[in-house]
């Protein structure tokens, strides 16, 4: 017997046998009590998405980044909370309780979930904020609008300054799930402009004076895990109702307009759709001198500005209004390449 | 009967009933048919690894692409491996078999796969390479080493020249699993230097002239799938024989060790410990003045340079030789800080 499912059949060919034995050959079971033997196929995702309680989730958030760190975190307090809620077929994922996660945290004993890997910008490299990674592997498992769901997260991310109150409000009055703190102390709050760990962290220190191994910044990234779980659910929850739109919409910074006026996923190479993505550009591209055609340096990747200079001097000649143009990227959710 | 679980219980339950009934009542039963009660908890991660086929890896995430683009294509590449050799538990995940893939592929259908979140840098943002992201998660499901190997595959990726030529062998030879292809050229190959899927395909698009949404473009990310889920199960694998220190180390640029002198994530914030990560510094961090005493300008954070140009000028009184520093740094693994 190698798998849970040759174990079902097994059970239901134990079930059925002495069923029908006994309704043959003594009568005593009646037909209702044989098992249908079901297909047994799993689900495909995505899975049935309830109402959940936003702040309930805020403080699940925060109490599995004391265990599984932030992307780990994140994942479970979401579908942890729609497990208890909805039941199987959220049963199948090897996810602890919350009880069982409260008494790990306790004792410090360590539990891998789904989404672990992506702690500290995944492997610790810095790169996407875990929180937003794990949240949003549990947005994809519970909505067909997941794609939408997801943008509208990660431009509230790049914006939102973390910790929320809420969470500052959490920790002063030991309202979050966990017994010991590493600081329950209000935290400064930060926006990062950027969905990378190595940035959203570096700024928060930078504005804060905290160290990036410091107590502090871990507490603050536990409070930051919280409020993105939370974030997520909201957003599910006005997914559900049929009003995602009203609470909030994807949108595009001046500055990253103006860059997308040329640059963006799009087949045509000379007009700048090189490159894509919907990061706010001038987070890292802040040397802009590769536009002013006087200059004498190449752009980021070693090409001559020539093209551009001109084209730049071009656009500016034609005049094509930028707020017609912004008016008209807004609108544009995606890219113009139809590949993914 | 809410859940899976309730399921079997319910299955046992009868199974149970029934047989004690025959062995008590009708003696036609032997004890030795009474099914134990399992406790029925999903097997903690991480689920068992054995062995795979590198090659048929990559041609399964080459069609996963097809399929559910980078990030679930990678995912489903090496699970589904598992789960046909495996089993249970493997079995307990929404994973379509890989003639199901096929046939969606063939037929253009859409399937929903857990980590189809991470695709072109989760949700199209550009951040995180979602290759990079479902070979990450799956590791860490199948691994106590997941940290580890993640962090080989990361460095790995940045100076990888994708796609590999053996991806690019497959596709000319149509030995891929797909019935038609995005494009069967050999394709132009080139190094990214990072992790994130804005810098990787705006690397290779500058390289190879094709645009981000063009059809090559595309098929590049398709092969560059196979080409990390591969990469991720002969890590894997040499773990599995304890080999994994002879395929590869993590290992730093001498740029980046100079930085990670003062620059890595620990408690003295006076030092540079106001960061944290394992990207490579001078993948973005190309405009080094800050750390020239006579410039005028800031840091990227703003903060004026005085601090830093005079840390530096005191550290190279000091002298505390650099390739000393490298060596000491290259053997450390993580940054010194112990919170997440």
């Amino acid at each position: 017997m190698k798998n849970r499912r040759d174990f079902i059949k097994y059970l239901s060919a134990v079930a059925l046998a002495s069923s029908i034995y006994l309704m043959v050959d003594t009568k005593k079971v009646e037909a209702s009590s044989i098992p249908i033997v079901q297909t047994n196929e799993i689900p495909p995702l995505p899975w049935p998405y309830v109402e959940l309680d936003v702040e309930e989730v805020r403080k699940l958030g925060h109490l599995g980044y004391y265990a599984f760190a932030c992307s780990g975190g994140a994942f479970w307090a979401i579908i942890i909370s729609l497990r208890d809620k909805v039941g199987y077929p959220y049963t199948l994922l090897p996810l602890p309780s919350i009880d069982e996660v409260k008494q790990a945290v306790k004792e410090k004993v360590h539990i891998n979930v789904p989404l672990i890997h992506g702690e500290g910008g995944a492997f610790g490299w810095g790169s996407l904020c875990g929180a937003l990674n794990g949240a949003g592997a549990a947005i994809s498992m519970v909505s067909e609008n997941w794609k939408e769901i997801g943008k509208i997260l990660f431009r509230w991310y790049e914006t939102f300054p973390f910790p929320s109150d809420a969470s500052n409000e959490y920790a002063v009055n030991h309202q979050f799930l966990v017994e010991k703190y590493k600081s329950d102390k209000p935290l400064p709050r930060s926006v990062s402009n950027s969905v990378s760990c190595h940035v959203s962290v570096s700024r928060w220190c930078v504005k804060s004076g905290y160290a990036s191994g410091s107590k502090e910044r871990s507490e603050r990234c536990g409070r930051l895990t919280g409020d993105v779980a939370a974030m997520a659910v909201e957003l599910l929850n006005a997914d559900l109702r049929g009003e995602l739109d009203t609470v909030a919409k994807l949108t595009f910074t001046p500055e990253t307009l103006e860059c997308r006026i040329c640059h963006y996923k799009g087949k045509d190479y000379e007009m700048g759709q090189f490159t894509r993505g919907f990061l706010q550009c001038e987070s890292c591209h802040t040397d802009m001198r590769p536009h002013i055609s006087s200059n004498t340096l190449n752009t980021a990747f070693d090409v001559p500005i020539g093209t551009w200079s001109l084209l730049a001097a071009g656009l500016a000649i034609v005049g094509t209004g930028i707020h017609l143009g912004r008016k008209m990227l807004n609108s544009r959710k995606g890219g113009k390449g139809g590949e993914s």
